[in-house]
């Protein structure tokens, strides 16, 4: 039974900081296995140890570039640590190697760093989902630092990032839509923000343009978030944005917002994971119950408004 | 009893054309009020006659001007107009009229044109059932056009405008991100894409970076986005703005699409209405039952994993 490898024998290896083993656990719950599940049910004692810490902002800023920068400086302080990538525009990345992000090629053979890359699988839930328990894995596998990365300006990209106690953002000149957004209140104020690419001539005025926005208070605990200027691909600025996550964790533990951001975190992940799972359920009986077809259809014929059809649709669950 | 106002009364104004009523209908749905369902449900034989147009864009992009430009230009024609303008950075708009927003109100005295605006209430959830119903509401007070405004660049926000037969993108010179998410796929390609503010001198290059964007094939129908350039405070190019809604709206309509894609929107509607009421159901077990609260500090204590919590609750409540 070699090729058969129960959740328990993964866990052992898997919580021993075994390489092979967290990447085949990541896959079973990227896939939605009963055994991924099982298996983050087993070594969840293990996790809350990790410094979990996310990574936000538009496309093409340079993101990939900043987290394999980031490895290299941790990597110099001898810590340990797992990059999980989030990429719903990038189909073609499921279940792969961040491919030719040289940054984080240099780190591949390197048995204190783990890369990760996941792809939208579809449903949002779906992503989100296995992102949490990929995290938790990642965490329980005795990584230092797990660290996460959505390419997105919104809200829904936002809320897998929500469950990190560290929030990056990372913008560069030419951001006009994210300062705007963040102006606007439309998303929400990071930890800590990070202007790449500074050798651009417009940076002064985006730095001027956050400092701006932030200057009109941070809703929670007194912490000022503070603008990194980096240059990534030269590795500059990075020992700077070390110390302001540094900084940030201090902060959040001497105030118990860490506590605190954790457990708002699980609440959210326990409601998350519930809804995913009805909705699953939900979905399964629209595309299959002939009923519920019947329902729908006359929906679409205006004969039945969308409220009925969707209390009618829940009404017959809970009797079934 | 003249006070007290019934679905019934209410419907019969509002499928008349009353805007009193749909403004106070409107409210009903809003403030989550059971007459607001039934009200729906009264008035949704009336549905299905309006043209959607949804417009969604970054902050800044001068969505509501150029919403107020059109406004103007469809009452040239003579057609009625209900605007909803949806917006969860403006906590204070709720309820309220659009404001200070000079072009909109220049409307407010005009029975053909109603406007109305939205703010989210905490719950993303809560503010997209509402929005989903006031449209219905809207379409039901047989106004020829309902133009939907949301603020944002993300998957959320798309989610609301993917109710309406026609999406237009608004954009303009500076909104580097949007490109760059269109680009990469993280946002969905919209009908029609307005760049507003044309007159800057980064106008071109705007124009050239979204052709380059859409040359790389639109997904479904033989519908090539056209790209308008408007400067919406001074009435240009508006005309051409509404060609192009025209021309998707026959393209869809020859197509068959429209018909297809009222009926995903329809499931989609059902599938969310129910999947936010169990969620709000599963939200008040976890904030009021105290054997959840026990299930949430045993996951914060590392004793219980997240998805066997989530397990817990729902077997608990299909028990219940």
């Amino acid at each position: 039974m070699a090729a058969v490898q129960t959740a328990h024998d993964l866990a052992t290896k898997l919580v021993a900081g075994d390489k092979r083993a967290l990447a085949r656990a990541i896959s079973l719950v990227e896939n939605d296995d009963p055994i991924g599940w099982d298996l983050v049910k087993e070594v969840y004692s293990h996790t809350g140890k990790a410094n979990v810490v996310g990574f936000t902002g538009p496309p093409g800023v340079g993101k990939s570039t900043l987290i394999g920068a980031l490895i290299a400086a941790l990597r110099r302080r001898d810590e340990t640590i797992a990059a999980l990538s989030i990429d719903p525009s990038s189909p073609f990345t499921q279940g792969a190697l961040l491919g030719d992000r040289i940054r984080l090629t240099d780190h591949f053979l390197d048995p204190g760093v783990f890369i990760r890359s996941m792809a939208n699988r579809g449903a949002l839930g779906g992503l989100s989902e296995a992102t949490l328990q990929a995290v938790l894995l990642m965490d329980a596998a005795g990584r230092d630092n797990v660290l996460i990365e959505t390419v997105g300006v919104g809200q829904a990209e936002v809320d897998v990032i929500d469950h990190a106690d560290t929030i990056v953002l990372a913008l560069m000149p030419g951001s006009g839509d994210s300062v705007q957004a963040l102006k606007a209140g439309v998303m929400e104020i990071p930890d800590v923000i990070v202007v790449n690419k500074a050798d651009h001539p417009m940076t002064d005025t985006l730095v001027r343009e956050i400092k701006g926005v932030l200057a009109l208070g941070h809703p929670d605990d007194g912490w000022s978030p503070p603008v990194v200027r980096t240059q990534a691909a030269h590795d500059l600025g990075i020992d700077e944005l070390v110390d302001a996550i540094d900084a940030h964790r201090k902060h959040i533990i001497e105030r118990g917002t860490l506590a605190e951001r954790r457990r708002r975190n699980l609440r959210n992940e326990v409601l998350e994971l519930a809804t995913i799972k009805l909705r699953e359920e939900i979905e399964a009986a629209i595309s299959e119950d002939a009923e519920v077809q019947t329902l729908l259809d006359q929906v679409v014929e205006r004969r039945l408004d969308p409220g009925s059809a969707a209390r009618e649709i829940l009404r017959r669950r809970d009797e079934g």
